[in-house]
């Protein structure tokens, strides 16, 4: 796997792959990666001969410096799991060398970016549209994976990549889970054991949701009410929204929640 | 010159070109070619092997629908002129093409999109900005050429760039005038007999503040008051603003005006 710390020597890198006729995988990260990034990298490395990881916690899709300061991070392990996953290249710019600071361009991707996420967290979708925007710059021609866990974040890649006609084509990739249900995600490293052991009630609201829509239920209020339900019966959460989406023939039903000071989210897609 | 008119056949052309290892030269253009634009295709094919004019009058950066629907336009006159000045490549969008009605995407360059034609033409530049990161992800790895008229757009344009990390070279032309000194400019062609005979009223001015500081002035609020006075003694021309502004160790003026129904700039750097 190499190792790449600068914009030029990661584009280099990428490039050379493209003149041996491998086509390029992308799988932007902030690092702290898990079995949801692993199935990402291999989902990759499947379809593409050269897949490339970058790691970079992105400073402007944080609102919180608390938030941004504690995020977790493991360069040895996150190395030695894209390495394991089949990764080619590892991008992990050095400080200062994506230039956040000194940015003055801004991204915003409109309606996509409304409501849910982007309400709760305003700023949140410009600044990832942003950095993706600039890291599709930097890869060049590619397919691009992102985990379906972050589904309005997804919808909001697919709009930008449309919009700006990047030569990229944006990869959904399945919601990896914990045997108890809890949809992996990097900040569940920063929950206590007893948070860890009461995150798992977002994803059973979720299914309470879908089981009332399998049900018949089509009130989304009273399916919404469901999901609000189960999460206030666990008293270690607390709701910070749950929302049933039409998506085409049917719905995604999403919910967000805090356990202590880490906020969660989930989504769950029920067919009719 | 091979003609295309979807970005799938322009991409795949520039690609093609990059295999055969010609460097990319990109000139973007509303159409309407001129002296100026013929400048900067001349320069593109001086160090370029494969230059390609887009012709793409975007909607985004016109705020008054009544400017959009009068720009200038004869393609068989631009094709003829790209051509003649050595381009391989003509991209000329066919209507819905660049989807600028379904764009949901703006990326918008703070602080350089500010002031002057950013204050005077409220959401211009973030229009430009929006389309010309779509023409370099088009494009990709190039080198694109600007001319020094519009000063403030090449500002934002090298920002953008440097910003998101387009693989992209930006290269500045010099303006190109008329004998009379007039900047050539698309919007020339819609001004009458007397508007053009006019005209040349911005150059007069910006050269008179220029000789003001080559006098030794530096009040700068006097540079612009000559400015001023010159453009207020045609009677033809009505001010916008003028301005002067510090850069380096010199300065460069600025200038807009009216005439007619026709808003023109100028801009001029002085070495101290």
């Amino acid at each position: 796997m190499q190792r790449t710390d600068t914009v030029a020597a990661f584009r280099a890198a990428l490039d050379a792959e493209r003149v041996e006729r491998r086509r390029v995988g992308l799988v932007p990260t902030m690092g702290a990666l898990h079995g949801g990034h692993r199935s990402l990298i291999e989902r990759a490395v499947a379809e593409c001969g050269a897949v490339a990881v970058t790691v970079f916690v992105n400073p402007l899709q944080f609102q919180a410096p608390r938030d941004l300061g504690s995020y977790p991070s493991d360069p040895a392990a996150d190395a030695a799991l894209a390495e394991a996953a089949g990764a080619r290249h590892l991008f992990a710019p050095h400080p200062g060398e994506m230039a956040t600071d000194r940015m003055r361009t801004r991204v915003r991707v409109h309606e996509v970016s409304e409501g849910l996420e982007g309400a709760a967290r305003p700023g949140h979708f410009e600044g990832v549209a942003t950095i993706v925007a600039k890291l599709f710059a930097i890869a060049g021609p590619c397919r691009a994976y992102f985990g379906e866990k972050d589904h309005q974040q997804l919808a909001v890649v697919r709009q930008l990549v449309e919009d700006l006609s990047f030569p990229v084509e944006v990869v959904a990739c399945p919601t990896v889970r914990a045997a108890d249900g809890l949809a992996l995600s990097s900040r569940n490293a920063r929950l206590t054991p007893e948070e860890r052991a009461a995150a798992p009630v977002l994803y059973r609201a979720l299914r309470a949701g879908a089981d009332r829509l399998s049900g018949g239920e089509r009130d989304l209020a009273a399916v919404e009410a469901e999901i609000v339900a189960v999460v206030g019966a666990e008293p270690r959460a607390r709701l910070d929204y749950a929302a049933v989406v039409a998506e085409g023939d049917g719905w995604r039903l999403h919910v967000a929640a805090w356990l202590g000071d880490n906020r969660l989210i989930d989504n769950l897609r029920v067919d009719p």
